[in-house]
């Protein structure tokens, strides 16, 4: 009896784990829309709660508080972007090229690039949830970006005209504004047509060819 | 009597509409601090009410709504920066380094900075009540901006490697996405700077004195 029970109670955890997994998925992505919706200060609790057919006691269960999803929601799209620009992996010019590929793959899905228009303009605001959140990523990424473009200008590739630092600062404010005219009319602006266009007139024959082979590859690979 | 009556009546009539438009501009400028810091949405006419010291009654009373009051708020700014960058007066360079010196005079008001970019952001959604105004605001600063970039080209000063229409996209862009890094850190950005180094890579001999001359010349003027 004993044996069968503990041998029973890691399957029916597991199947709980499961189970449990599932439906935080589920509250992240009603949660992301909802905040790419209205924002985070005017996103309610009790409309994400709905989308996922649950009460908003039954969601606090999953999640302590609105903050504590809302910051959920961005580890999860930071992990999801991460693999995408595959920073880690590459130098210089491809990451570069992975900036490029983010543009697009963002093109694919409005309602994060709503997420991230609305609520980094929001958590400009040093009492916002997502402030400090929104400061380190900031920091984080022209840091990295920075290191891109020095790469790219210890190969002689970088226009003299501008310094790595200021490239990077360049790049970042280019692909936030760009999403502003994109959500406006998506007919006007090709963000990562724009974001390319920009590469090539500050790093010398600048092309996409690279990553883009190499995700193909990996996509056969799959 | 009946005479003295008809003088009076414009008197009081003019009295009391100077201290009308003066309740007005309060109410406007307090309605600006409450959008900027909470957006829109977020932002209430009851907050906004409190701040001039009146009931949201008396409120309504000279705004019917708070769409109708957020509305006379970006009319009164766009007034406002069109003086500043004067784009009806000038051409050519004349008005890109108009846009230097708006960006530059935006670092002296973060809240205008605050309102632009979380409004723009929110207002990405259709349903939003500035939806309207910001896209016919983005189409025409594209096309102002395009023009402008136009008669750089037709003087033989911009860079073979860019259209006016992609200059124009890729200067909106960078003012916007730089207000985001700015109101984050201000000690990392400058707003001024990063866009007069963007003109000085695609305009040949791109240069800031002669409009800040200009101005110089109108302040010992005034």
């Amino acid at each position: 009896m004993t044996k069968a029970t503990a041998a029973d109670q890691p399957r029916r955890r597991r199947g709980e784990y499961a189970k449990s997994e599932a439906t935080r998925a589920a509250i992240l992505d009603a949660a992301l829309g909802v905040f790419a919706e209205s924002g985070y200060r005017a996103g309610s609790l009790r409309e994400i709660a709905q989308r996922v057919g649950m009460s908003e006691a039954g969601l606090l269960h999953h999640f302590k508080s609105k903050s504590e999803l809302l910051m959920a929601v961005l580890d999860r799209r930071d992990e999801h972007a991460f693999e995408i620009t595959r920073f880690n992996e590459v130098d210089g010019i491809e990451r570069l090229r992975g900036l490029v590929h983010l543009a697009s793959y963002n093109a694919s899905e409005p309602g994060v690039v709503e997420l991230y228009c609305t609520l980094s303009a929001e958590a400009t605001s040093p009492a916002h949830p997502a402030h400090d959140y929104f400061l380190r990523r900031y920091e984080w990424t022209r840091r990295e970006v920075t290191s891109s473009f020095e790469a790219v200008a210890a190969d002689g590739r970088l226009s003299a005209a501008i310094t790595p630092r200021a490239a990077a600062i360049a790049t970042i404010s280019l692909m936030d504004g760009l999403q502003v005219q994109w959500l406006l009319d998506r007919s006007v602006v090709d963000m990562a047509e724009e974001l390319a266009r920009y590469f090539r007139s500050i790093v010398l024959g600048f092309d996409l060819e690279s990553l883009e082979a190499a995700l193909d590859e990996k996509v056969v690979a799959e």
